[in-house]
């Protein structure tokens, strides 16, 4: 059972009533449940917060609030996170090797490493500790994946690939299939052979049906920290640097650099062989054509600074009057010249 | 057997000729096979209706057709699409579950299920009668699966999710996966966990390789009768309405509602937390900014009604000449100023 | 060992110095390592030349190089392509039916045919020699696939497809699912059946988590020679010429027909029925929306000739300060009004 004063020392917030107050679950404030701890971080739900029926709400420190007991905490979507995980089930999940997992030869299992059923670890893989491989799992010869990580079901890593410590695959992802790569000659499109390996750096997750290739000859690298969303591509020798955010259906040309701590909108692009400047931000389906340095916002294609593009997309929007106004000229001048 | 009559009888047609014409199965009108009935919907393939080798044709009451055995209907496509249905092949399904299914605790399976080899279904699943598991499929821990569903090969549910009855799921799509959802504190994004559910209601059909993230309090919900269409992506708490259309490699960011009846074209894009109105259509890549109401077309990126967005279009394919026109009207102005 | 005159010899080039100098395998030009060989094609890396720790470099015949061993030919990536070929690491492949692989009835081998573990061979599937199919793939009944193909792990191909000799199919693609085909009668989405196939023409390289969708009646096709990145959609009854190369996540709408030698950049889209002439390129992310002729470059949506795109680009960025030039004409001419 968990009370609203275990919350408060869980994420070390400061509450304004009975410690005591049984909290069972979390909910959304809009459609608050009773019993159950909800949290306010956007102003547009600020009106909700005299009607919810949640019995607790985690708000920031300047937040007034009345009649409903609270938490207040520096940073309150941070505090719900960890709200969110103390709640989260504890699916049971079978420890252990299934009967039905196949294991190659010179497999190293870590201790506590679980593999689901009908899973295939090819030869030579290495598993670090606590490491949790889901059902339906295949991982290619000689890859080496580090501890704390979780691979869900049906995800597929190549050989000779390597994962770090507390990564997340979800199911579908792809990790080392091959580059895009062809040499043309008479017609004939000659595949260049990709020998190099895709690296994922510790902390990363990766979403379901996304695609990562390995590298030509270096590798392909994802940076310690950044995290992927569905149905995103990763082509051969793209290095994309720490603590990145690449939202769903974005797609990387090959040996594209993306700086560290860079976040990136839906269904953005970026061209092969251009770099992203660290902490830049692209908005979403922005197109990157050529390299562009960090630290601004970016939006459209070709991408430009994003204050730029918004003033074109007004005078695009304006664009009928700005033609109406041009023959109104037309006319006046016309007039002006046949006046003289 | 089947004969024109027997045809025209599950159509509700009218017949042209004798209704004992031997039908072998359908044609498409430009290579139209003898023996074989074919269908006229598109004006641009009238002309083929004297040239076609096939047997006999499915047309609207009022078209006019010489030389060929027809079967008149109100909407030839819809008697086509049951023409189609009646000669699809129907493949031997293993009925039963297949010996090298895995089947956990507690599950709950309906008259004549079919689970397909090597699929796997977790603790405390519940499916209905007449649901057809493909082979590899993975089905996670107390997901309920309504009556008369098909999963195909290789799907993945994860676990707590609900689909409906009469549910299609093509091969490689995931349903459940994490939504992308992370708190930035000090350069460390942290995991916000994900403890809601996908709810997909009656009659939908889910193309390959699509995603659907499960919400993160409250439920990702795709409406009953929406179709949608291969490598789309959803995100967390969206909210898809009933009878939506939704084509390939679209996407929907978190907490987007979306009304009934919407129609999406190719690769279109809606922001988080925007609404699209009901009997919406957006033109493929359409990019949806901010909130639009229903009944109306729209294309753009930022969505503007298609009409707008055409005029738009055409002025900015004339921008070369516009800037003619400009750079006459400042000599002529200099001109007049000079004469003065 | 493998000589430096091995190499010469194997890609018919000519050697700088003496032929028995060892090479151990390649390396980036730019991250050259010592034993190995590199090579230049791309005139940005020629400042390496002088530099590179590489013990050996294929270069262009005209090419001007000092201190380091040169294979010199015609065309060095092609050279380079069959080196990386001829370094490639022969992975242990189990030859033969994996023990779990399940094999249906009527199934025919041809000699020397590899089954993975866990694979699914449905009844009726014949399969040429020499090929390999994946661990935990799906090959549906009466499905064909010719000789010397391979496809992946996790592979899906439908039942009733075509695939052709030396055929590459990466992880996560799924061949052969439903189009998405629906006939609207008082707000119901009917499905129309899709009864065709797909067919895979010879030397065909499809990417990782691709989808193809089978033909309504007749067939969807992928002509021979024609190279398939990742997350790119095919819709039902596309016909894909020869030679074609399709980059990641473009998406062809139904009926597409695309002519031979077409190159697509990433994230392109192309309409239901239109066509786009051979020989034609389309740069990223453009979107065909009519027919348009072949042998020229494309970009933009909707599509236009690449040079008039980019003058319009020009224009658009250029909108600010024309909105100045008109108000400063307008100002202009009002003063010239008045003063007449």
């Amino acid at each position: 059972m968990t009370t609203l004063g275990d919350l408060a020392q869980l994420v070390g917030g400061r509450i304004s009533v009975d410690s005591k107050l049984k909290i069972t679950g979390v909910s959304e404030i809009q459609s608050g449940i009773s019993g159950t701890i909800t949290f306010l971080t956007n102003p547009k739900y600020r009106k909700y917060l005299t009607s919810t029926q949640a019995s607790a709400v985690i708000v920031s420190k300047e937040e007034k609030v009345k009649y409903i007991a609270t938490i207040r905490v520096e940073n309150p979507l941070l505090a719900f996170a960890k709200i969110l995980e103390h709640f989260s089930e504890k699916l049971p999940f079978d420890t252990g090797i299934h009967s039905t997992a196949l294991i190659g030869n010179g497999v190293k299992l870590g201790d506590n490493v679980a593999i689901g059923a009908n899973s295939i670890i090819e030869d030579n893989v290495e598993i670090g500790i606590n490491t949790r491989i889901g059902a339906q799992s295949f991982v290619g010869q000689n890859s080496v994946i580090g501890k704390d990580t979780e691979l869900k079901a049906f995800v597929t890593l190549y050989h000779n690939c390597i994962l770090g410590n507390n990564v997340l695959i979800h199911s579908g992802a792809v990790v080392g299939s091959d580059g895009f790569g062809f040499v043309t000659d008479k017609n004939i499109h000659h595949k260049i052979h990709q020998l190099g390996r895709v690296v994922v750096e510790n902390d990363v997750e990766i979403g379901a049906n996304s695609t990562i290739d390995r590298g030509t000859i270096g590798d392909t690298i994802i940076g310690e920290g950044s995290k992927i969303d569905n149905l995103v591509h990763i082509a051969h020798n793209v290095i994309l640097g720490k603590g990145c955010l690449v939202t769903a259906q974005v797609g990387f040309s090959g040996s594209a650099k993306i700086g560290d701590y860079v976040s990136i909108g839906g269904q953005a692009g970026v061209r092969d062989h251009v770099e992203v400047g660290s902490h830049a931000q692209l908005a979403a389906r922005t197109g990157v054509t050529k390299s562009i340095p960090g630290d601004k916002m970016y939006a459209g294609m070709p991408a430009k600074e994003i204050h730029e593009k918004n003033k074109i997309d007004v005078l695009m929007a304006r664009l009928p009057k700005l033609m109406d106004r041009i023959k109104e000229l037309e006319s006046k001048v016309a007039e002006l010249k046949s006046k003289k």
